[in-house]
């Protein structure tokens, strides 16, 4: 089963010229005679040979194309429902657009900086999206160094002068909080996505500056790393220790559906000896018992606004920072008022 | 921020020469002095310029690329694991190759068509993964004609010549039937994914061949969608109907969750009252309480074996039906002897 995708090789064997010649011709530029360029165009109808994007890559034109590169460990991927909304957002606003989604799964950061430059110096890609910025991120140079568009899913103030698309976190984790507090809660810790991510530091501040002006002395992070395992470890060490906390909130959907497994496990009653609150709300959180109260992001929107500003600027737009729509709580039934262990 | 990647276009500016000379030059063709040669060489070297997949890919070589058009609802997709394990394998066995990923989302078969047809015509892919094989599949077809090469993650019954990945579905349902009657169950129901698939009909027809050997007059099948809504509809259906089922299986395993929260709210005791089975085991399986009891088929290894099969069919192998390595049923805690109600 061979490829039959004529390519200008086969007009060129067809007409009995050089590749060349068939460049010049089906460009339209000088180099072939009159009756040669007739011919090879002639040849080229019947072939069904078409103007591809590759050819017009060729010229200075566009790949077409704008890369992702996911860098998350396969076991959380597949769980996670994060990307693969993000991935159908970037979907919805590529439509049925000429550009094309390329995408790399890793959990390597240094293969991940290879993506990128392979891609564009194959000019396989007309730019990238960024997800997951690092503090100290070596990705933001490389796309410097190389003049390659790029969009960050993150923060505006980590990646000075790059486009972004960004959510308001901050204001989503003070909400929370004063939700939290609302049901008298005052033990409460975060158990956090991994400390390296920009959106994750940011978070923290903003859960610690809330703590302290809401008085909540105890409340305290701790971290981990997205992954079921990691939560279910943390969650089992803070419920079980001394001063245990009333309420967890979770930097992933994932993490809080292994807490309440531990819940279950250990006999502590959701919501009634503790409330969990997820981030990230997904499909997840509604499939559990109890439903588990969530931040809801606009994960797909995010990756629409995306990849439409990089087209942007690709096209020569100027680098704008985007800001989505809010986070908002959505409480279910995870969360109650406080209740003496 | 406008990209710098130099094209032949900026090479035949520097030197003064047409792109289609600059290409006879890059390609040491014949139609250029050797002198106008070594000077496009050189502004070639100097600019930094480097032969990419895409000049290849004109001359007739690779497109150093595979499509894989995923075609769920978004709902589905952003919860369901099996796509991103899926995508993970195929990323596992591309790895440090030269060959990328091109992916497209849809919920739409005609759009789904239309990218096959813009990738082949475009030289953006040198073929494509079919997945979720319909009875009656447009793309059969549609790769046919254009004598794009696929490779169909399927049965291998559907689609005659074409090369397939499949693992033995079948023999999965009998093992899973076969232990649920050890454990002493006879009215069993399967809840299915949608109808229209190919590896659905063929676990259809397994479960009634093998129901019928073991003369379960009451196990039968109910049509869902994969969809954690329809789940819990049925599942409510069949469990508040008379001659309720002690055991229930499905499809994939958002479906498994969904019914676990379903039994939950008609205070049905998983599994002294129900055993639920999941079909497709993954992280969310052993994420809830009691973890559920699953089919684990290697979806990983069918990503890698399918694109690996995929590059060889390109390079000009011939077509093969590939195996996996067998499902095996990993029971948990969702299922238990059989127990009066």
């Amino acid at each position: 089963m061979a490829g039959k995708r004529p390519t200008i090789s086969d007009i060129a064997r067809e007409a009995g010229v050089s590749t060349g010649a068939v460049s010049y011709a089906l460009n339209n530029r000088p180099g072939v005679s009159e009756s040669t360029r007739r011919r090879i165009l002639e040849i080229a109808e019947r072939l069904g040979w078409a103007p591809s994007s590759v050819a017009r890559s060729l010229t200075g034109g566009r790949a077409n194309a704008v890369g992702l590169v996911v860098d998350r460990p396969a076991r959380v991927l597949g769980v996670e429902p994060y990307f693969m909304q993000l991935i159908s957002g970037i979907q919805d606003a590529l439509a049925d657009g000429p550009t094309a989604l390329l995408l790399q799964v890793t959990d390597d950061s240094a293969a991940e900086l290879t993506a990128y430059r392979r891609w564009w110096a194959e000019g396989r890609v007309d730019g990238v999206l960024l997800v997951d910025l690092r503090t100290e991120d070596p990705r933001l140079a490389l796309v410097r160094e190389l003049g390659m568009p790029a969009v960050v899913l993150g923060e505006p103030a980590a990646q000075d002068e790059l486009p972004c698309v960004w959510t308001d976190d901050a204001a989503a984790i003070v909400e929370v909080l004063e939700y939290l507090v609302a049901l008298g809660h005052r033990r409460i810790v975060r158990v956090a996505g991994p400390e390296e991510f920009v959106h994750t530091r940011t978070r923290s501040a903003a859960f610690t500056d809330a703590a302290r002006r809401l008085g909540l002395e105890e409340a305290r992070i701790v971290p981990a790393d997205y992954s079921d395992e990691a939560a279910a470890r943390v969650t089992r060490r803070v419920l079980t220790g001394g001063r245990a906390p009333t309420a967890l909130v979770f930097d992933n959907d994932v993490m809080a559906i292994s807490a309440l497994g531990v819940a279950q496990e250990l006999g502590i009653a959701v919501p009634e000896q503790l409330s969990l609150v997820a981030w990230d709300d997904s499909s997840l959180c509604e499939l559990v018992r109890p439903a588990l109260s969530a931040v809801r992001r606009p994960i797909a929107e995010r990756g629409a606004a995306a990849v439409e500003l990089l087209l942007e600027i690709v096209a020569g737009g100027a680098p704008r920072k985007v800001k989505t729509s809010d986070p908002e709580l959505v409480p279910r039934s995870s969360t109650g008022p406080v209740t003496p262990r």
